[in-house]
């Protein structure tokens, strides 16, 4: 597991290496950031204050299920913003992923042309056990693009379990893909996604799907309808568009470049951005008191209290004060 | 505070009395089960032991924003009931209520006729600080309501903050009320409110509303399509109803009885009343545990530090390390 080795620069060789825009400090850098070491997470703190605060970049989730063309859309998206002269980083969460360093390789070839460009970073899918160890790298993988230079920072989620709400508080904007088909094949939809999105994208609209993309857009935004307006104040669109042909990649960074304009004015950019701050913080909290609740004894007596609750043989109220009684019982804290 | 003269007869009276139907056990009874005084809860355990475990009521979670007739609809849907020779209770969870006493008053002039009717029990809002707690008591309070014989169990909620999902949790079937409005009226609706729903109603879909109500009915189906079907493999309907006309309740019945008679035949019904006591008890547990985080030290320590982390000063895992340590020096498992 030890790959300390690797980070032979000094921290203040990498914090060097990294302002200059050097993509291999950037990804060790990051891989220190991942670490779980005690030892590590020092050195990654000596890091951050080697490094200024930019957040300079701006920061898009992109969603949606497999297949809907998410590496294609990402090809071409990257694409056009590195020819409007921008640098842009790409990190994946996908907490479900057994892939570890071969993903390197996979992420890269997923994406072959925006790989090779100089002006881009392709970071895959941090490893981590848990969604919140995940999102947690994430956070500090972003800051450290942010630091290295880069514009815009795409993160992209595969939609597995509670990956987009996640990825929801990691970035400024939050960009749905949906296949140009209505109904039925919409349905698979994941529940509450619709309601995290800035916008959404119906990949795919080209050649026969043309019609409908056009109807599953009038359908959408139908359906938007339905749901109350975000948060920022933003009226979610909901946009057209073909990665392969290159169509609409346009449009979509317009929408994205309005809406930072937007709640950049009406102040709500600043205030996601401190409120991601304390949410990841009071995520890390809760990580460290989740971790009094993993006391085998305690799990194992709650997992038996659980069953016997499920049966009615005990009520909810009684089960709960026995297990009270137990965790107080043991020391649990030493 | 204290109504502990109240609790008069013994508990094995009030366990005889509430089985032969006495309205006045049962109330009594709801009563001991909302106390949050030791002694008391010592008392219901003792009471709940000497009951059956019925469970034998349908139990309905309705919603709805206010002025969609609430009161109007359980009205019409309990004479409808009673008329089938059901026994209806009818709860309410509303933690946001100041409502005390005077409420038995209120919510018994809201629902004139149900009121009047010894088929019929009313019980007020639940009082209590959280919504965990109101939850509970209303948890309790339905299986009372069991023992007491009664056939459906209606539970209202105002559809403040997370108290649907709360509801959700309580019984067997939700059905959410909406107004005959199309797109910006109905566009208050509450986030996910859709995704629990088991089937939505349009209420007053009378007079002139009638075109506007079948509008709205074939929008929400189209809505509705994007949302994942529902976990119990259900189709949630989409209906209209007049409750002042009093036209559409029965069809609703049948709904929840196509949908209860579905659901034990696949083994939903059972497994989601088995999850619920389950959630009842993490709930509780849940409860015990965050009166740790609400150590009057901890909480200022947290605040500072999260105003720290919002300001950039410390990164979120400092602070979450800070406020761990100051969490053990403490021993506020004492």
């Amino acid at each position: 597991m030890s790959n300390h080795q690797r980070f032979e620069p000094s921290i203040s060789e990498l914090a060097r290496g990294l302002q200059a825009g050097d993509r291999a400090h950037l990804s060790r850098s990051i891989t220190l950031a991942e670490s779980t070491r005690a030892e590590d997470q020092a050195l990654f703190s000596e890091l951050l204050e080697a490094l200024p605060d930019r957040g300079g970049a701006v920061r898009i989730g992109i969603s949606g299920v497999p297949g809907v063309g998410k590496s294609t859309f990402i090809e071409a998206f990257g694409a056009f913003l590195i020819n409007q002269g921008k640098k842009v980083a790409v990190l994946a969460v996908d907490p479900s992923s057994e892939r570890t360093k071969g993903s390197i390789l996979g992420d890269k070839t997923r994406m072959e042309q925006l790989a090779k460009n100089p002006l881009a970073f392709i970071r895959p899918t941090a490893a981590g056990a848990t969604l919140g160890g995940v999102a947690n790298s994430t956070h500090k993988a972003i800051r450290l693009c942010e630091a290295a230079g880069y514009d815009v920072v795409l993160v992209e989620t595969v939609g597995v379990g509670q990956s987009e709400t996640a990825v929801r508080h990691l970035v400024d904007f939050f960009l749905v893909l949906m296949l140009p088909g209505a109904g039925d094949e919409l349905q698979g939809l994941k529940k509450g996604i619709l309601e995290l999105a800035d916008a959404l994208v119906i990949n795919k609209a080209d050649g026969e799907n043309r019609n409908k993309a056009t109807r599953a857009k009038a359908e959408l935004r139908q359906a938007m309808h339905f749901l109350q307006p975000n948060e920022s104040g933003w009226t979610v669109p909901v946009l057209t568009c073909s990665a392969i042909e290159n169509l609409g990649v346009e449009e979509i960074w317009a929408v994205v470049e309005k809406y930072v304009h937007a709640t950049r004015e009406n102040g709500y950019f600043a205030a996601n951005r401190r409120n991601q701050q304390i949410h990841a913080f009071d995520l890390q909290v809760e990580g460290y008191f989740k971790k009094l609740l993993d006391h085998p004894r305690l799990r194992q007596t709650w997992e038996l209290l659980r069953s016997q609750v499920a049966d009615s043989r005990i009520t909810p109220d009684q089960a709960a004060q026995k297990l009270w009684q137990s965790f107080l019982a043991g020391s649990l804290l030493s």
